[in-house]
């Protein structure tokens, strides 16, 4: 049973809940009168073109209520303050994005390389203080990572520590976008995925457990209007604010091997569009009907929520044996 | 964190889901083919009539997933295996419903006495079980249950704990049948619900809660079917046994008084029904648009994901408030 203290979490996600969706009814308007009706990615499937209605950069609201509701738990807790540094950081890269996408109609929004850049910056940063102030949690170094299920072995990756983690930063922050193209599929695989890490946090004695629940109740309170028939969508100021703050958290936690198992369908995303891509570069054949993988799952004939429904699924059992990885460390 | 042992909850909840998932390709074919395609209940919404061609009978998949998975789980557990009792009991009175109404033809199935009776049949021989075996969790005596958010004020009910234990199942399996009425709902709203007592049989020191989390497991895996659009509907088999369980289990633990806050929407729909019927009755005017109350949503427009989701969502908080009242007792 979670122990007293436990219910710091509990009021952080009913905070960040609540906050959500008192701003929604103010916000959601706004976006749709300030034209933020973004068409909708030109690379989706047909049917998805009578969205184009649905207004984007639903993001700033989890972001605002996410951050409203930390500040009441940031009392000496640096893990918390970098977390929201983080998490704001990419959402300011995505916010950008969605701006010059919707605003200035840009069909793209930022360059590539431009988002790359301002990706990296970020993660470099979080990554300068890790380096300044080690957490050491569950035991590991700097350089170390803990193995799931496997006490006792820990992975010392020296000087290939600092590619890796801003590998693991840019990797999740983009699989999360990926994975950002069907009503409630972001919003609720991250919901489950941060709900698994508030457990971790608190297991490990970090004091930025209360951040972490107060991005879960926020994103609970953007599933309301997010969810199949979506009323908002986040954006990539969403998804990579999301992304970002995952990311950081199983970083800082020691525990970056957990996220391809716990976020297994953010890597199902990420590698069906990189497999697509290169397969058709090489080729010019395609290997999926469409990618990333939710819209080949569409165009073979599955309703939008079934697939929004298998991933859930999919993501609250790698999330049930992600806590029997973690028990070796509980 | 939850303790070392929590885990055979994660053991049984994966088990219970895997078993579901397995049997499922066998069972629901078997549901159609005996054309238990029954017609969707005669006072839905007409959208609903599209449904027609959906199997129901479901709540067999949830038996027997239920139940297999739990056998893993009994070495002395006697709360468990009465929870297995009224589970099965319950269900099997759906069943007979059921049974009745697709392959008898008969449109309402059992008759109403009939089915007040064998639910009091198997309440009374679970309050039989409770006077003989007492558990007295959280420090309360055969006929006194907790209150939540209060440590110390224990509701001494005497004598009337007998029919107050027969009110509390009767009424809580019957409103979760109410409550099963779009795709998805009940399996959802009760997955969160059970997945709360799984927390709360622990923390009160049964060894009841892998059978809890069996359950809870079996139901992530009928999700799978049954969410929108639906592939298989539980019916009463599925909805009765549901709202024994839990039932039986908020009571044994003393927690009856958690029921109407963690099942808040089973208890709306049950109240929306009963003022239905009851103005009705008295005026020969309606309240609602449709009773129970979701189909007020749907008449009003909304469409079927949406009212699901706001229905989850308020369950997932009420939930969390749950937690908040259970706290004086961890």
């Amino acid at each position: 049973m979670p122990p007293a203290n436990f219910d710091t979490a509990i009021y952080a996600m009913l905070l960040g809940f609540f906050i959500n969706v008192a701003i929604s009814p103010f916000v959601i308007p706004f976006l749709i009168k300030l034209k933020f009706g973004q068409n909708v990615r030109d690379d989706g499937p047909k049917s998805h073109f009578v969205k184009s209605g649905t207004p984007t950069m639903g993001g700033v609201m989890i972001l605002f209520s996410f951050v409203a509701a930390s500040l009441f738990f940031l009392r000496d807790n640096r893990d918390g303050l970098m977390l929201i540094f983080v998490t704001v950081g990419f959402g300011l890269v995505g916010f950008l994005d969605d701006y010059i996408k919707i605003v200035k109609k840009r069909a793209l929004g930022l360059r590539a390389y431009q988002k790359i850049i301002a990706q990296v910056l970020v993660s470099v940063i979080f990554l300068a203080y890790l380096r300044v102030e080690d957490s050491g949690y569950f035991g590991a170094s700097f350089s170390e990572i803990v193995m799931p299920f496997v006490r006792g072995v820990k992975l010392d990756l020296g000087v290939l520590y600092y590619p890796f983690v801003i590998f693991v930063m840019i990797g999740t922050v983009n699989s999360v976008n990926l994975t950002d193209g069907l009503d409630g599929l972001a919003s609720g695989v991250t919901l489950l995925v941060s709900t698994f890490f508030i457990f971790m946090a608190f297991a490990a004695g970090s004091g930025s457990f209360p951040i972490v629940a107060a991005a879960a109740g926020s994103l609970l309170g953007f599933l309301l209007f997010n969810a199949h028939p979506a009323k908002v969508f986040m954006g990539d100021t969403g998804s990579l604010a999301l992304g970002g703050l995952i990311a950081a958290l199983a970083i800082m936690l020691k525990m970056s091997l957990f996220l391809p198992l716990i976020g297994v369908i953010y890597v199902i995303e990420a590698i069906s569009d990189i497999i697509q891509v290169a397969y058709y570069k090489a080729t010019k054949k395609r290997v999926f009907k469409m990618a990333p993988i939710h819209h080949t799952f569409e165009l073979s004939g599955w309703p939008e929520t079934k697939v929004v429904t298998l991933f859930l699924i999919v993501t609250a059992i790698a999330c049930l044996v992600g806590f029997l990885g973690a028990k070796p460390y509980l």
